[in-house]
């Protein structure tokens, strides 16, 4: 009667109950006790991308934006020229948090059905020599697009490009290394697919260009050299930390480990992803991206053609039978978005995909086939 | 055995169980359940300062000193000129953050141990009228002097000048009445006096400046206009909230109107005050401020004369008995801090107190009595 709903969103998203039980206990930020979480929480992070060489990692309270703003702050000088590699929503709001403090920004549009090219990459860096660094989402969460991290990385790395990496929604889920791929920066959080709870990020930082960042930021609490510095030296964050949302995250790093770590939650969330396809294909539904560039953490919908279809209602009614679903984030098609992510197995997809098959019937919707097949 | 040790600092602070227990769900952010939650601490934190008809309030992600620097990126405009009111390091942080963000600041030094004063406040809006916006912290918790905010707010009005309060460590324990007040931004936080868990602050803006705000923030994820508008629009916020130090922060709010409200809280951290100033005076500590500027919210102690005394091995000894102790924040006397807030009463305090006296036998100390008597 009054189970949790599950969450199909794409963070915050369904924890366990291990992760949740661990915030019921207070900290002094101050402590060691709560320092030596800290710690621990960086370790693991750095492990996760083979980055104990060549980066750092600095968490940061706030939400992923605030971590993706403090990163573009802090690495990109103020006389500095940002492209952005722009497929969907997300790199909107990069280009336009990089335009508001001051940073020269330059958008290159891709459209949000598709993956953003290094072909084109090169061409830009080529036309344009005072580009000093280079924004690209790993997984676009608007559409759900997978972009070729490691052939941008490598045009960046070419041209001697800083490269910015949101990683957000593919971080623990999609292999990453640091030892392969060459970046300035890289952002995540808590809340997404290392399964914490949302409240803080964490920015990678390239030890090679570390030191150049002092004083770059014109934001005090958005200055990660500042927050690394005192981190280093004391142990402690430098404002407070919110304690409940760290011990949470060191609780779900723990549980990932013993999953298996990035292989074993790109299985779970593989096996996700072809549950729902699979489930939604059999109502009906047509996925709105190309198979080829699909990231198996979100997926987005073409809404059903049927006139009775109206996504309050459908989403009410899915909810009522227990599912959270998620708004499509794309202007020009009527879509949905359902997450893969999460501690959820296959299992809970199958029982959402159930859910939505009753919430079509509670709207007397016949199909999820959408009004115009194809693009 | 392992009982959770009583934390006597500023926040994070000893919450309830049960207002941990509020985070053992999930809550999509995107959900009417989780937006209705918002809805509700949003209402009460307005109730609390009677600030319905003049004020608005705007929930932000991240630590309080997030909130601080949001509150003068979206009230001061780029040519303003602020003049901070320094008492304390809370004080130096808000005007190293402003001068960062590129607004012009003028700092007054009054010394950590005393009040900042309403004339002289007086005499440099007098002097200076390039002055748009003062910043005042209202309980600043380096020493722990309270400061007499409403003839400062006076001050500040009669001049026609824009007053920001950092009500950090204030808020909910200490009348704040905006019917009496006049303020265009007073700022505070989920983990400090309203006893919920860090990760959120919040900033109550003037209805009547709210429009002239807009395109102020040079920071997107400070932007506390844009994050109004778009929760007034959507009941949302606009980037991913910590769900859980939400809930929390409604649970906790929900305990502190049972309690009775402000004039309880504050009757509480009075009788937490009385007791730790009367038990420490016992063993001999002497505070730092005199008791006629002192909040009843954390104290400064000067550190023990004893050649044995050193802050580390003391604060282990009484934490080794069950309470976390605070550091001080000064830097020319030895001190350390103890706070009278969180979900502790006297009770606690007594033994408190206790822990302090053994952990001075531990270190072979005879007396709290410092070096220096008196100022």
């Amino acid at each position: 009667m009054d189970r949790d709903k599950i969450l199909l969103t794409p963070g915050p998203l369904t924890t366990t109950l291990r992760t949740k039980l661990a915030m019921l206990r207070d900290w002094g930020s101050w402590d060691s006790d709560f320092n030596a979480v800290t710690a621990r929480v960086r370790k693991s992070l750095l492990a996760i991308i083979n980055g104990q060489d060549s980066h750092v990692v600095v968490p940061l309270q706030g939400s992923g934006t605030f971590s993706v703003e403090a990163a573009v702050a802090t690495i990109v000088p103020r006389e500095g020229h940002v492209l952005v590699l722009d497929n969907g929503a997300y790199c909107k709001r990069a280009a336009r948090l990089t335009n508001l403090m001051g940073r020269r920004c330059t958008v290159v549009d891709f459209g949000d059905h598709e993956q953003v090219s290094p072909a084109v990459l090169d061409e830009k860096l080529k036309a344009d020599p005072s580009i000093t660094h280079v924004i690209v989402i790993h997984c676009e969460t608007g559409a759900g697009v997978l972009n070729p991290l490691q052939a941008l990385a490598d045009v960046c790395a070419a041209h001697g490009k800083g490269l910015i990496v949101d990683a957000m929604s593919s971080f623990a889920a999609i292999e990453i290394d640091a030892r392969k791929l060459k970046f300035d920066a890289l952002i995540a959080a808590s809340g997404k697919c290392l399964e914490g709870v949302p409240g803080m990020g964490f920015v990678f930082i390239r030890k090679a260009i570390l030191d150049g960042c002092a004083g770059q930021s014109q934001s005090l609490a958005m200055d990660l050299h500042d927050q690394y510095t005192y981190m280093e030296k004391t142990g402690q964050w430098r404002f407070t930390p919110p304690t409940h949302v760290v011990v949470a995250l060191a609780e779900a790093i723990a549980q990932f480990e013993a999953e298996g770590g990035q292989p074993a939650r790109l299985a779970r969330y593989t096996a996700n992803y072809r549950a729902l396809i699979d489930g939604m294909g059999r109502l009906g539904f047509m996925p709105f991206l190309d198979p080829s560039i699909q990231a198996p953490i979100i997926v987005t919908f073409h809404a059903p053609g049927d006139a009775r279809y109206e996504f309050k209602a459908f989403y009410n009614a899915a909810r009522a039978h227990g599912f959270i679903l998620y708004p499509g984030k794309l202007t020009q098609v009527e879509t949905f978005r359902v997450g893969c992510i999460g501690a959820i197995g296959p299992d809970e997809i199958n029982q959402a995909v159930h859910a939505v098959e009753l919430a079509l019937q509670d709207l007397g919707i016949a199909s999820g086939e959408p009004a115009i097949q194809g693009d």
